[in-house]
């Protein structure tokens, strides 16, 4: 793992000073203090990621990366793996609701096949980092091999850093892959500790008969692979995919240029307890778009220590809810930046502020 | 009432073939069934509102009503009463939390005094539609007359109608008066019927002596008006506040128009329960932008039946909270428009929706 140890190398704790400057500066301007909430919470996180109490989102840019997922064999999805190569056609077109949401919030979208299982000639725009054509079926065996998982990482990685490189200044990891909440359960039953029935759900919308064969499905890869959860690159490896893995790699080569990363609905978070498990510190660049109404999410996020933004009842992935998230974590900037202080705008404090 | 009554009988009940509509299109598009939650169901609301299955929010406008409150005198709130003619002169300045919320989503901003009790010369955009100068104290008595109260509901409807005629076609309404969530909890516990407990709150921040001060006086404010809830007029006009009056006014005057009205916190809610007890109807042209910490909140939305959209842990006011919600309305309304359905992609559909 050597390419990806100069990423992970590099990643530094927030800065305690920019923030603490941010959060004295929130509580100068003409609001009562912690009135905009998560908003405030938000903007001094930021002042942490970009080093200074005036942070701004500048220009921000979505991963959506897609794999397809040998466990589809089992029989754990209501469409059919086609659909991963349809879609990132329909994202190549503009016709994805990523495609919509990511342009009402003025985000490019960066389409990445990280290993679909029926590639096409993919037309231009779709950037091809393919591992393998889909992973092998984890309720028999490795989704894939250690090297495989070493190696999806680092796509994300230098995808990330070359990103920061052209001028993003903030980064969002989303997902497209039939059968991948599927891994993504088993990935945050791995790493939390909590029962798969706990961590499970309809994914794109399953009947009780698939989803009940989707808890076996998990069960069976966990009890076939016995994956370390301290060991990121291991539990990747044996219940992962390698979209999840792109988007573990997105994660740490964003957070080691210091930029934030947005991370979309389930599938993304469970790429961020991979990212957390290989480099902790990275948790700091995280953030928490929304909560989907999988449930595992919720799961995941606490385990992360992670506060979601919003809460829309949406379960689409592709980044779209990170898409949503960069207006309002523009906003929350701005408000740091933009708004009068009680002393620029003579306003009275509140009379306990003022010893009354 | 008969400006008012203009208004409320051409209020009509939201489009349902348009609604119809809409919904089919939602799942025609590429994604699962429901994946975008909120999103999808607030676009078919908006679809019944400008009755086509292709809505568009278009040109914003927030309306922040300021005004003052008699009950401060029983020593309700954190903050001085001059601070609301010194936040209207923010408002004014451009300094202010909303001004800047504003700014992001592309919305305008029209700052009213509705009754401030020491207005100075306001800086020009300031529009004055004030009924007296702030509200008598309503522990003692009614706040105002019938006649006031109608007449800051009229104030409100053709400020609204106004907008509409010069080209809005999406308002909103945020509050600005220190004291204004005395009466907006005693506003609640009027219509819903809750305790008075159960739906006051810390407003700007108020210590545990001045909460408990707090309830004293809106549960002195019921007893000595007791207020009948079948009649809107009356208990706006008993214990709510001008600025209150003419959000609801807002209200009615927009859902006579045809556009809908994005509520922003608890107080803005309050006056919704003024305008839905006048015309039941007016309901469906709201949206809840979001639920503020304020405990009554929640009453308050569920009593109208509106499922908030953000939940960010504000409780600021001015319009705050609706600014926001507009970037997520516009997106919800260009899922709708811009979208590829699965027969234009060519996307494969679930194995069930196929039959399978």
């Amino acid at each position: 793992m050597n390419a990806l140890s100069a990423y992970v190398d590099c990643i530094a704790p927030l800065d305690e000073r920019a923030m603490a400057a941010a959060s004295v500066r929130q509580d100068s301007l003409t609001k009562p203090r912690g009135s905009l909430g998560k908003l405030e919470r938000l903007s001094i996180q930021l002042a942490g990621v970009y080093r200074t109490a005036r942070p701004s989102l500048g220009r921000t840019v979505i991963f959506t990366m897609a794999a397809d997922h040998g466990v589809t064999a089992e029989g754990v999805s209501a469409y059919p793996s086609e659909v991963t190569t349809q879609m990132v056609l329909n994202f190549a077109r503009g016709g994805a609701a990523i495609n919509v949401l990511a342009k009402c919030s003025g985000a490019d979208v960066i389409v990445v096949d990280m290993g679909i299982a029926s590639p096409v000639e993919w037309p231009p725009g779709v950037v091809v980092r393919s591992v393998a054509r889909g992973t092998a079926n984890m309720a028999k065996g490795p989704a894939m091999s250690r090297e495989a998982a070493v190696q999806s990482l680092t796509h994300g990685a230098r995808l990330a850093a070359d990103a920061v490189a052209s001028g993003a200044t903030a980064l969002a990891v989303g997902d497209m892959g039939i059968g991948n909440t599927t891994s993504a359960s088993a990935l945050a039953a791995a790493f939390t500790g909590r029962s798969v029935a706990d961590v499970t759900g309809r994914g794109t919308g399953v009947d009780d008969r698939t989803l009940a064969a989707k808890v076996r499905a998990i069960e069976r890869a966990l009890d076939v692979n016995r994956p370390d959860p301290m060991d990121g690159i291991e539990v990747l490896s044996k219940v992962g995919g390698f979209e999840i893995g792109g988007m573990a790699g997105v994660i740490l080569g964003g957070a080691s240029r210091g930029v934030p990363v947005f991370l979309d609905g389930f599938v993304a978070g469970s790429a961020a307890l991979v990212a957390a498990s290989i480099c902790p510190a990275s948790r700091g660049y995280m953030i928490a778009s929304h909560v989907s109404v999988e449930p595992g999410h919720r799961h995941v996020l606490e385990h992360l220590r992670l506060e979601p933004l919003l809460d829309l009842g949406m379960r689409l992935g592709e980044g779209t809810g990170a898409a949503l998230a960069f207006t309002i974590a523009d906003a929350s900037c701005r408000i740091l930046n933009e708004m009068a202080t009680f002393e620029d705008a003579n306003v009275s404090k509140s009379n306990k502020e003022r010893g009354q």
